[in-house]
């Protein structure tokens, strides 16, 4: 009996997008699906990657994680689990296991891995895992079906989907599968993706974008720029043939387009060859149709995006009569930086042509059509929606309960363990661990040191040394206003006078103390605002 | 023949949203309209508004500036143009005058004002400008006729507006104005909105949104709170008298709002009187069906609608059962710490309405229909996209150019003098001045500082003073991993190491240098970056 039960632990993405990691935990072993990175909510300078906190996990009972599809947000925590748990065993299709060695390669990790089929089932000791093929906006991307062994429940976990019927690029999901599954099972969950829910209607499918893509692709302009989703490879794949078909040299801008494309060529998702791309410095100088892939659609500081259009490239340098497309959408946070990429393609003179223009982005997550789609095919008996932020996730919950009342849905948190027993379900709550903070060499910067960091930015920082014997001042000011240097000697007189007065013969600490909160104090007479302050007391 | 000409000089508000400042110029003397604030592209840590440089300005030339309405990106930057031209004769209508005392009280500053009248001429040496009212988002805004003396040239600039011609609230844009006043011209020349030019419809009409505000506001929840623009004074006062229909108390959380209710009270834009509103501390622990309003639709750092959303005001907290409204839209840049706010206000229980669910929010800005109808009344010979982003400017251009051919419309630039002269007009380009950055005490602070800054906060910072007697080291980390304490050792070490074999007996300056390159080094090793660093050697 004890193998009918199972629970399902979200550790990240839920109530938030990213950082995505969920736990299935059995009597004897337990089972973690992805392991993701999130962008954080407040600025933190740089540092622009969180991991999950991992230490509710069991190394004693966790050997095995299942990944669902190649996005950073399900596989960009791997090199810091690896760190903590370095045999586990990594169950990946093989062009998200490309992305995986590409990616643990530059931690110089080596891994264990099992490759594994969509449809093919995965028995653990009281559960079966079978992965089941679902669209979305990176090839090999799969939702999971867990079952217990006596198939008393079953449940469905799909962090990102869309239903895509049409796709010339895939197979559209696999619904008769998914409903063949869980109709073996008595009592059903569905874990389903939110990130899409307040848009009313059907997701589009990449088919839908031919006809616009290929419009501006035959434009007579020689330069085509195109920047888009590095993991979009099918889109990538479908222009390439496109920009080919239109008498153009594919050109390939930005090292993470190269690297998703190796993936798609090794793994059967292109049919492109390496001697069909060129390099920047391959064609420099020429004239003629091209077609020239740009990264970092997201207006990344350092992407071939942006570094062309603010015109600091070597190769290429915006100009009128270049036609800039812009096949992607601006994720929230970006729209400033890629606002102003717009503008200066602009100043340059060229032409820009964003998804507002013409259909050519489409999301890979699902509208509230695509769920009915996917709930008209087999409704589950509770309902658990998952990936997303907070406001998505309750919106997400009140359409299944609007549409489809006879299921039972409900709002979970991270850190909510829903435990399928019998024939209902519990939540146990357990203590919420915070996504830790990554930053250069790997390593975790502690919360109260981006603050700090956020003081110095904000105030600038003065650094003072001081000599008891000499008398005498060493002052360095950063990031402070120019003008402020010009008075330095009457901090110093100020300073001065106070020792003299009143710190003569205190100790050191206090001494200390104190000179810090004149120096800042002067600061706040003069600029309105409180330095970090530093003392050093020789 | 001379007084035939002008010229206008945008110095700010082209190619950008933002400190909008223009430059008419004649032969005597030159007039200024608006003076605007800007909020910065890329981060500036807390910096958040720049002001036109004034370094143009011919200040024996200058005596008048012409206010058209009164928001932030028009007026903000008074105070700063005072410091300048204390004794400059600001022209304005009676609701931004009172915003605009507010404002100035602040800092302290008395000015010369002279309150104007739409459809007043105002005559100058050699032209004579008539304000002429149009419709925005907030009351009071108007358009800009510049006329020379004989007629020969007549120019339209309105730098913000829609055509609303069904409000409640105000009188439609007064094209037949326009129209019969430019008539009378021989050439004439436009300069126009760009802001919502993407926009290809018409835009929304405050009347519009009566009935989804009336149906939320007559909901049977006892709180209801509404977030919005606290310069859109009519739709607040409109909301004011659904809430007072529906039972319910005005309740106002946070100073903007206070402050244009104010101005709207005392220049007879409310017939509401300041014993209809209640304080947060007036109403706290009742019960009862309230409107509570909160400023902040933005999701600023210290704003009542944050402090609410987040649980840490003191008199109300979200609940089960509260409905907020937002009546706004999300300003470009501001999605994370807003979409944050909809999360938290959800973890709460809160209900959330935005302007995706209803049609509560309604642009100040001309779509593509609304400048149709504008060029419909009366078509000029020349038109000049102003008040927008490049890419806008140009997507404005590109329609003026499409849809009516006949006008000449042209691109151009901050620093860019128009000048019209005889039957065409000539484009003389200035030195480009940026805006300068303005912190704590009304302060510049220099972008090399910033820059500073920004180094702080994405490496952090090390501060060693080292005794060459002594052979001693004070060393302080800020803002770095706190592991990295546990290396101050190695860290003197290595640097101990370096001053007995290498600089033993080098000047001083040589030495800073050496000891900073390696303690950068160091952490470069240790940490993957290189922190800020500073040496004071005793």
């Amino acid at each position: 009996m004890k193998n009918k039960y199972f629970s399902i632990l979200p550790i990240g993405g839920v109530d938030e997008i990213g950082s995505n990691m969920t736990l299935i935990r059995t009597e004897n072993e337990d089972i973690v699906i992805d392991c993701g990175l999130l962008f954080p909510y407040e600025e933190c300078f740089d540092i622009n990657y969180l991991v999950p906190d991992f230490s509710l996990l069991d190394l004693n009972k966790l050997k095995n994680i299942i990944i669902t599809h190649g996005h950073e947000d399900h596989i960009g925590g791997l090199a810091q689990l690896l760190a903590k748990i370095p045999d586990i065993k990594i169950w990946v299709t093989p062009f998200t296991l490309h992305l995986i060695k590409k990616k643990l390669e530059e931690f110089k990790l080596t891994f264990n891995y099992q490759v594994y089929e969509p449809e093919q089932e995965i028995s653990f000791e009281s559960i079966d895992i079978t992965p089941v093929h679902v669209n979305h906006s990176i090839p090999e991307t799969n939702g999971i079906i867990i079952r217990t062994k006596e198939r008393h429940w079953g449940a469905l976990y799909i962090s990102d989907f869309k239903v895509d019927l049409n796709s010339k690029h895939e197979a559209p999901i696999r619904l008769d599968f998914i409903k063949n599954k869980l109709s073996e099972c008595q009592k059903t969950a569905y874990f389903i993706d939110s990130t899409n829910v307040i848009f009313d209607g059907k997701t589009t499918s990449e088919n839908e974008l031919i006809p616009d893509l290929e419009n501006l692709i035959n434009r007579k302009e020689d330069r085509v720029f195109i920047t888009l989703f590095a993991s979009n490879v099918h889109r990538m794949n479908a222009i390439c043939h496109m920009a080919k078909a239109s008498g153009r040299k594919l050109v390939v801008m930005g090292r993470s387009l190269w690297n998703y494309m190796e993936a798609a060529r090794e793994s059967g998702h292109s049919d492109l060859l390496l001697e069909d791309f060129h390099t920047p410095d391959q064609v420099k100088g020429q004239n003629g149709r091209m077609l020239i892939f740009l990264s970092g659609c997201q207006g990344d500081f350092l992407s071939a995006l942006r570094r062309f259009s603010y015109g600091e490239d070597g190769n290429f340098k915006p100009q009128k009569g270049d036609l800039v497309i812009f096949s992607s959408k601006v994720i929230p946070g970006n729209e400033k930086k890629i606002f102003r990429i717009y503008n200066k393609l602009t100043q340059f003179g060229a032409e820009i042509i964003t998804a507002y223009d013409h259909l050519i982005h489409a999301s890979g997550h699902p509208g509230k059509e695509d769920l009915r789609i996917l709930l008209n095919s087999f409704s589950p008996n509770f309902y658990f929606p998952i990936h997303g932020e907070s406001y998505m996730l309750r919106k997400h919950q009140e359409f299944i309960q609007e549409c489809f009342p006879s299921i039972k849905s409900t709002v979970i948190h991270n850190y909510n363990e829903i435990i399928l027993s019998e024939n209902e379900f519990k939540v146990e709550s357990h203590e919420v661990k915070e996504p830790v903070l990554i930053h250069g060499k790997n390593l975790v910067i502690e919360k109260s040191q981006i603050s700090q960091r956020r003081k110095m930015a904000t105030q600038g920082t003065v650094f003072i040394t001081y000599q008891r014997k000499t008398k005498t001042f060493d002052i360095s000011l950063l990031g402070l206003p120019l003008m402020a240097q010009d008075h330095n000697e009457q901090l110093i007189k100020r300073l001065t006078h106070q020792i003299e007065n009143d710190l003569a013969n205190r100790d050191a600490t206090y001494f200390k103390d104190q000179l810090k909160i004149s120096t800042r104090q002067f600061f706040n007479n003069l600029l309105g605002y409180k330095p970090v302050t530093e003392i050093h007391l020789i």
